[in-house]
């Protein structure tokens, strides 16, 4: 705080919840330059892929099954299932669906996954609200805009203390692009911060449960919400984000101010996203490339492996180390378990991370001969895979710069790969090809809300 | 942590979430002592008093307006109102009228209102699933158990910190409520409190605008829905509460263990609750006593008055000394504002404490007579008035315990007056009778939803 410009005066009137609420109202989409409109696009090819793969996960047929219990109409489609819900409701379930695997996309300053609370949100309002595709992906460039903003300014206390971020900045991103699709005034938009603000629970401590999925859900569903009551006049405090009992400070115990307005319209959060190739621990991305690289060339077969040796950053042993895994989810973050299934199948995709890919002994035994070895002058997007053969021969493959990190980012060939993959995945009968290319040209849809029609499954209920 | 009893592998394993869900799953009505029995029933009486006052504020005629938008069904009253509406959105709006005037009831060690939360998410549920009286206060005692041994756990840190404690904690008292009101075994009733974990939403900084109503409706709303989510085997971790990233490290930074289960089943919280007399902050209770006493005896006029001197703790100072106030809702917290209005009118309802009293320059002329006078020796539940007289005679009322706190409680019969007064004042048509003939023989009742019919109102929508 002390090594902040921002005074304590600008912190009591309100200063900086208005500065963000007036860019909000103030930005055009002459305004957004065009590496940020092309990510915005990406950003929801990868939404609907990472939508489409977790629709028919079991948390979310069980969230379907009581959410259509408080259905009250059925204008909004969920992506990759045939029900069809309300507005809220769809907001919930379908930010659900493409955080439940973490599969989804990461900012990297903060690790929020900035686009499942904000694009539900916008998707669910355009279904009733007639919007174009380039209202929508304004309105979406803003809504991460502030989201992973108020992020950076509670980074990285909020997060270690066990606070889910995407949860809990996800709301503010969802109600300031639903605000903005709305077309609301500065004093609106600020209201609708306000209402986000009391709407911000999620927690770390669920993560790999089921709990989890309902804070990410309750983000966009109650980003939503709180642009809505804000319409209609529902009223909030004037310094929700920086007041002396706001938002910022109860979430962390020195918010860095000036991240919510420093070069503001200058610099664009959604420049640092990234999209995971994998459907694993970011750390394990280098990992994973080296074994299909190594699997690609392989003139070994797997019995004759004698070691795996795991160079890299400390962090990827502490947060990877991980040799006797049960459950599909634990083996997202597992190294032991990744380069066995790498290297036997010679795929990482969402198939390779099940309870029945974890049962499989022979990938057990091939994990335990892994070996880290630490090396704290490597930067954790890079990591080297080295096989040493019964015969005494090594055979290595050095990544500097994973697939998905911003050294590296995909192509989007590659994003739409992944759309086609997990749609298959789905078994929705999505047509992915045209679904990408309606994405790819957003900014020319007429009615965004078209792009629902596509991405919904059309079987009956 | 380091003077409680409670130890690390007892934090790790979720025995603490454990032990609160069993004592939830295994307590009976025979188990429950008749004081604590008839506390509930007290604070029910008081719920239905503060609910009707609140029903038809502003801010709850945006809220219906917003949330019918969304109601699946009718199943559900809402309290001094003739619209219906489902489960969830009732649970939500009864909890907002209840507190909207923060004239609710008070758990003194931790200042929650725990009755809004709990008291509204039962009744919305009791009105499609039959429940006996009986099982309602059951589920009501176990669920404000809950609610106020959390909010004792991370007790004073979170609510000075800036959390709403009402919401934050709410939302577990709703959650094992009606966990509790539907049965569910140990097992369930933990994923309730985990389904609850994630939505902990609610900000100090919101007090007194309509933001805040957002948060307690959801404290009831979401508690609901994540029993009802248990119950359909939606999970959550094993120690959503004292786990490393769980809910009372996200909310203290040393949070008291051991208040979680300490003399549980032995000791119970609801029996420090407590109900306003005034719609007021609660340091002002002696302080409007002793004026309603020094009007009562009055042998002077208004116009008498040279100066009025008020001693007490300086707490009362500090909180309350507010001359120039210019809303109703700040008036609650003026004791310049209170003063004049209590020796003015001989009253202090609702109709006192309003944008209208306000504005009367007789009693802006009067307030401005006000001199405190700190004594930190005396209790804050004392206070005494004097009035100085132009004439050079003091005429002096102090209280030593103010009506309303736990040393005064409101009898009975005050609450049923208070219930009589706020029926009148929602200008429902209300039979407030009927409703209090009801809710002092509540455990009698086969049909405890039979009472919503009493509390709603029966005009056209």
């Amino acid at each position: 705080m002390q090594a902040d410009s921002i005074d304590a005066n600008a912190l009591r009137s309100g200063t900086l919840t208005r500065s963000l609420a007036r860019f909000v109202a103030g930005t055009q989409w002459r305004d957004l330059p065009a590496n940020v409109r092309n990510e915005a696009k990406r950003s929801l090819v990868n939404y609907f892929a990472v939508a489409l793969a977790g629709s028919n996960d079991p948390t979310l047929d069980k969230a379907v099954h009581v959410y259509q219990r408080f259905r009250a109409d059925e204008s909004a489609s969920i992506v990759g299932r045939s029900e069809r819900t309300d507005m809220l409701n769809a907001a919930a379930l379908n930010a659900m669906s493409a955080n439940v695997y973490d599969f989804d996309d990461t900012h990297i300053p903060t690790i929020i996954h900035p686009t499942a609370p904000v694009a539900a949100a916008l998707f669910a309002l355009a279904e009733s609200r007639s919007m174009s595709g380039e209202a929508l992906l304004l309105a979406f460039v803003l809504g991460v805009e502030v989201e992973c903003r108020i992020g950076n300014a509670v980074s990285p206390e909020h997060y270690q203390r066990g606070w889910h971020i995407t949860s809990t900045c996800g709301v503010f991103g969802a109600a300031a692009a639903v605000a903005k699709a709305l077309e609301l005034d500065e004093q609106h938009i600020a209201w609708a911060l306000g209402n986000a603000s009391v709407q911000t629970g999620g927690l770390v401590e669920t993560l790999g449960t089921m709990s989890k999925s309902i804070s990410v859900g309750n983000a966009a569903r109650n980003g939503l919400l709180s642009a809505l009551l804000a319409e209609d006049g529902f009223s909030g405090p004037d310094a929700p984000l920086e007041g002396e009992r706001g938002f910022l400070r109860v979430a962390a115990s020195q918010p860095v101010w000036s991240a919510l307005t420093q070069e503001l319209g200058h610099e664009w959060e959604l420049l640092k996203n990234t999209y995971k190739p994998y459907p694993c621990g970011v750390v394990l991305n280098p990992v994973i490339d080296a074994c299909l690289d190594l699997r690609r060339d392989a003139r070994w077969s797997l019995a004759d492996i004698e070691q795996i040796e795991l160079t890299g950053h400390p962090l990827l042993r502490e947060r990877t180390d991980r040799p006797g895994v049960r459950t599909g989810r634990e083996s997202q973050v597992s190294a032991q378990h990744a380069v066995a299934v790498v290297l036997s199948r010679g795929e990482a995709g969402l198939d390779e991370f099940t309870d029945a890919a974890v049962a499989d002994p022979s990938l057990r035994a091939l994990g335990s001969r892994l070996r880290f070895i630490d090396n704290a002058s490597w930067p954790v997007e890079s990591a080297q895979v080295t096989i040493v053969l019964r015969s005494g021969e090594r055979v290595e493959h050095r990544v500097h710069a994973a697939r998905g990190s911003l050294a590296a980012p995909l192509a989007n060939v590659e994003l739409a790969d992944k759309l086609h993959q997990l749609a298959a995945y789905s078994r929705s009968g999505v047509d992915a090809q045209a679904l990408i290319d309606r994405l790819w040209k957003f900014e020319t849809e007429q009615n965004a809300a078209a792009v629902m029609g596509l991405a919904r499954a059309h079987g009956s209920d």
